[in-house]
């Protein structure tokens, strides 16, 4: 096949894919929620931090759909703290993409409130595709390095809010912050970056206080 | 677009590709080289790992092909120890593919040794294309969580040799290390799963007795 074809497979599976996102979103927006694309790495701590964040929304009800290539821990954990949440087995495919929101949307039934989506843990696909969230979250952690910004640039460049996470480690590791934001700030001039662990919980209130104000904009 | 015809066409994607990875395989076989397809999660320490394993080598010529997204840090720190190293940016691609592979190997002109090629940062898509490698290195780390082998699967099934890395952080992290090798052992019988730390560098001796094992074959 030639490399031109190719290309144009791909911008139409890109477009197909817009396409749906844009009509999930206008229906998530009738609906009252507000939806988000937890986005970060393997291992990055989206599940926990999606539980610190759920723990305190307070009057807002969250929905969480879990993406995964395999496996539904996340998914147990969830429900078992009493959680509406759903599971999306890829197997195999390294993103979620918005047919498949489009169908867990339905399956979950849901209305007023905010819905985490939590991508597959990968730092390079998932920010290439919409699926239908009004906001992108990207989890990145100290223990990856302060080198990240540079060389997964597409995920910091679209993110709408940044959580640096595992923060409790710092004092163990050799992580540069001045050098990760010069990073972040050269691909993103507005995107919150906040410091969070999921270990002692720190940063949290102020990563709630960012998504309660986006519902009440 | 059909989904028959998607999935068509990346039957032919990857047909490509493993014709191109046998010749490239079958040529470093006759150039006395020994190619280590190097796959982890971004921030899982390839570099770093590298650069330990590389230092422990004594006589055998170490080359290194370094993939990445964006950004030539890894390659400029291996030049700068003295090693033979060639960046590829994929700008955007979220694996390297063999036909990338062929022409940086020709680039280097390599004879006798072991050529480490450090794959994109992503627990996914680069264990799904060959590229020309005699074995395939895979580097977990103890602060992605002992949840991965079961998150992403086909990574920990094809690794003829896991690392297991970051263990000098152990003492600060829940890492549940009897729930990660059942994980690993229940997709892998065979690799050896090897405990390092590129801060203390514990566990590299071993890493290099696999590969003089390998070489001398």
């Amino acid at each position: 096949m030639s490399e031109n074809k190719e290309i144009e497979i791909m911008q139409s599976v890109y477009d197909k894919n817009d396409e749906v996102a844009a009509r999930i979103n206008s229906e998530l927006t009738q609906s009252g929620i507000y939806a988000i694309n937890v986005m970060g790495a393997p291992g990055a701590g989206k599940t926990t931090s999606l539980i610190q964040i759920v723990k305190r929304l307070n009057d807002v009800t969250p929905y969480v759909i879990e993406g995964d290539i395999e496996a539904d821990f996340d998914t147990k954990t969830l429900q078992a703290l009493g959680i509406k949440a759903i599971q999306i087995n890829t197997g195999g495919a390294c993103h979620l993409d918005s047919p498949l929101i489009g169908k867990a949307v339905e399956d979950l039934g849901i209305k007023n409130g905010v819905l985490f989506i939590e991508n597959i843990g990968n730092l390079v696909c998932p920010a290439e595709f919409m699926i239908g969230e009004h906001a992108k979250m990207l989890i990145s952690t100290v223990t990856e390095g302060s080198d990240k910004p540079y060389k997964y640039p597409l995920a910091f460049e679209k993110a709408d809010i940044i959580l640096l996470n595992k923060c409790d480690l710092i004092p163990y590791i050799d992580f540069d912050e001045d050098f990760f934001m010069k990073g972040v700030r050269a691909l993103n001039k507005t995107a919150p970056v906040i410091k969070v662990s999921g270990k002692t919980e720190e940063g949290f209130d102020k990563v709630v206080s960012w998504i309660m104000d986006k519902l009440n904009a």
